[in-house]
């Protein structure tokens, strides 16, 4: 962990190091991405079925034998835990409520009385929805991906997930049949996004795939990226703390490990006014690092990309803040919302004393998949409008035509192509 | 030209050619720009000079020299001729007032008494808009991608534009004035790409590319996605027009060559369900091919990649557009209305006889920037939304986080994060 004064003279090179964490994909891994997308799109079922050996330790004779059964699904209901069921429950509820604001309405405008000009939105006819599998398996990350989807009114959700030994998590597949998943294959790595993005004799081909993934399916993601859509492309999570001296130290240091603990890349930065409420949070952290299950992973976090930063006056914060664009963002200070329209860049901004970013994570409303690395400067969290396309309207009648034909004519000259004015000078003259 | 009834044996074989048109990037270029992208992050500047001389034939002493001057704007607007400066007005006028309806609102949710949720809008701080130059130069390109980017409240738009021997159109000039472009630099190709993407000591960096350009600089951007956002990969351009026989052969055949002399990749396909109407469309464009200047262009284009297509009903000639995602689609039959809820995937949409795609080209209001070779099926025309971002808002005062804090803990500890449930638990219990 560094502990840093905004103004030090080194300050700036000693906070690239932190920023400079996310690892840029090797031509190696795009290599054998690329080998693997060739053989889906050549061998389709056949090339799934061989990886998924290889990979997955998964022995299956078709593709339509890695599909999760109706009694599958009935058994992962069984297994889970009435307390668990709810709480998946509230969350699909809580998530959907929130996404149904984001909807957006097909408009016309008849501000003109010869032209009508508008904007036509339609759903997706189909996505896929990745969902890492192994070690980790959450099942959050299906609500938060399979939710807005249908919100926007996707008329189907396949869904992949790698199974290694065959295994599939009754959590994540509750979640899935809750969130209105329509099909689950038991695939993952670049094979299966290719099988999303081209289809094969059983994968049906999708319009988008959306969802995390180790290197190997986030490269995967970018390299079929055009024949479908996709959404961001994710780096190792991090979480800043803007804070005055107002709270609890021991708080705002549970909340920068429930960041640490993700993954060894991942960053918890607090930025503070008040240096000695720095210092009690880092001995905090300290504290109750001892304490977690998955110590080592957050520890190592802490160790390589924490930092305690002091700054002089919260508007420099402010001004940090903005230019590192957070993914997750904790204005854990006493009058967050007069700071909120100073915020420029950020995934996900959490208000006040109360709200620790996991509240985010599951429930809140809001989506957990946010912009990383700084990408928040441009990238906006998952939402419906990821599973939506516009389709421009325009409709001239033939005043509307006349009115404007001399325009159009013009402009197309002076760029010479002559046959765009001809369509326009043929209808009028 | 293929001439082809959609229930003919042979009609998927025959059209997946016409299809297939899109040129995949070949290794070699991705490494020479891949190359071009290093240069320019490790030098800077002097790259930018080297390439800008090798590529362009235009010597500088320095990038600063590379931008246009006040003076230069002043001489362009004094060489452009009147009517042509009111066509342009127009069109800035026209396409920023369609624009400003795209514009979304931060909102903040008060459905519940002790948690607020919401969505902040806030614009892009920097872009970067390509122009290309050479042979064809276009300030509607300008106008277009500008526009939505000083509608949205973009801070600062960056132009590019490769000057061959220095020569800058003044036509684009005025345009980006109008436009309300910030800068605009003399440099082209993929290094005015990477040099907008990572900035140099004189070009600024920004959050955002967008604009079209030749194969390179299409690259580059697909590969400096992640550090901008860009917008959408274009292809080669196309049309197609839905007709019920209704309406004027040579109206038709006007639209089909519009799109067939933009370049020789272009697609110019009708679908009609009167195969006389059809025939009688096939010879007008035949006759009116002989009267354009860019007959050529227009004829290999209508070749290779034009079709006209007998459909035994207006509804299979829908199910064809929708499952081809047409960049531009002319709904040119009696009553377009009726069949617009139909249509799912298609950029523009124009219906009705009296309303070329050319109308949309230049200053109808929509961008003219539209998704294509099938595209659409999941990417939007350009758009005020690629101009902003949206950042979730999270407030849970503490009686919310009391209310819901125990399923959140629940999810947490199902998904094995144990400090993501601490971080709630410490602030309660």
């Amino acid at each position: 962990m560094k502990f840093l004064h905004i103004h030090d003279a080194n300050f700036d090179a000693e906070f690239a190091a932190i920023l400079a964490r996310g690892e840029e994909t090797g031509r190696e891994v795009e290599q054998v991405v690329l080998d693997i997308i060739a053989a889906v799109r050549a061998q389709g079922d056949v090339a799934l079925l061989d990886y998924t050996r290889r990979f997955d330790r998964l022995e299956a004779g078709s593709v339509a034998a890695l599909e999760v059964t109706e009694d599958e699904f009935n058994e992962a209901f069984a297994r889970v835990e009435e307390a668990d069921m709810a709480a998946l429950k509230l969350a699909v509820e809580r998530v959907a409520r929130f996404h149904e604001k984001q909807k957006q309405e097909t408009w016309l405008s008849t501000d003109e009385t010869d032209i009508l000009l508008g904007q036509m939105v339609t759903p997706l006819e189909r996505v896929g929805i990745y969902v890492p599998g192994g070690k980790a398996s959450y099942p959050s990350s299906v609500i938060m991906n399979a939710v807005p989807a249908k919100v926007a009114g996707v008329g189907e959700v396949i869904m992949v997930a790698p199974t290694p030994g065959g295994e599939i998590n009754p959590h994540v597949l509750v979640a899935a049949r809750l969130s209105g998943v329509d099909r689950v294959f038991r695939l993952g790595g670049a094979q299966a996004v290719a099988a999303l993005a081209y289809g094969t004799a059983t994968v049906p081909r999708v319009d988008k795939v959306t969802g995390p993934g180790n290197i190997y399916v986030a490269t995967a993601k970018k390299l079929v990226f055009g024949q479908v859509g996709i959404d961001m492309i994710a780096g190792p999570s991090e979480i800043l703390v803007i804070n005055d001296g107002s709270g609890t130290p021991a708080h705002i240091a549970a909340d920068l490990l429930s960041q640490a603990e993700h993954d060894e890349l991942a960053s918890s930065i607090l930025i503070t006014t008040d240096r000695d409420f720095g210092e009690r949070v880092a001995a905090e952290v300290e504290r109750q690092l001892k304490e977690l299950s998955r110590e080592s992973i957050a520890r190592k976090s802490w160790e390589c990309y924490g930092a305690v930063i002091v700054a002089g006056t919260l508007d420099e914060a402010i001004v940090f803040s903005n230019r590192i664009a957070p993914e997750h963002l904790e204005l854990a200070v006493a009058d967050p919302f007069a700071i909120l329209p100073k915020i420029r860049n950020a995934g996900a901004i959490f208000l006040g004393h109360f709200t620790p970013e996991a509240a985010g994570d599951y429930l809140a409303g809001p989506n957990h998949t946010l912009p990383t690395g700084g990408t928040a400067r441009f990238f906006s969290p998952l939402s419906v409008d990821d599973f939506v396309k516009k389709s421009s309207i325009v409709y001239f009648s033939q005043g509307g035509l006349n009115r404007l034909g001399k325009d159009i004519v013009r402009i197309a000259e002076l760029e010479g192509l002559e046959a765009h004015g001809k369509s326009v000078s043929i209808r009028l003259w």
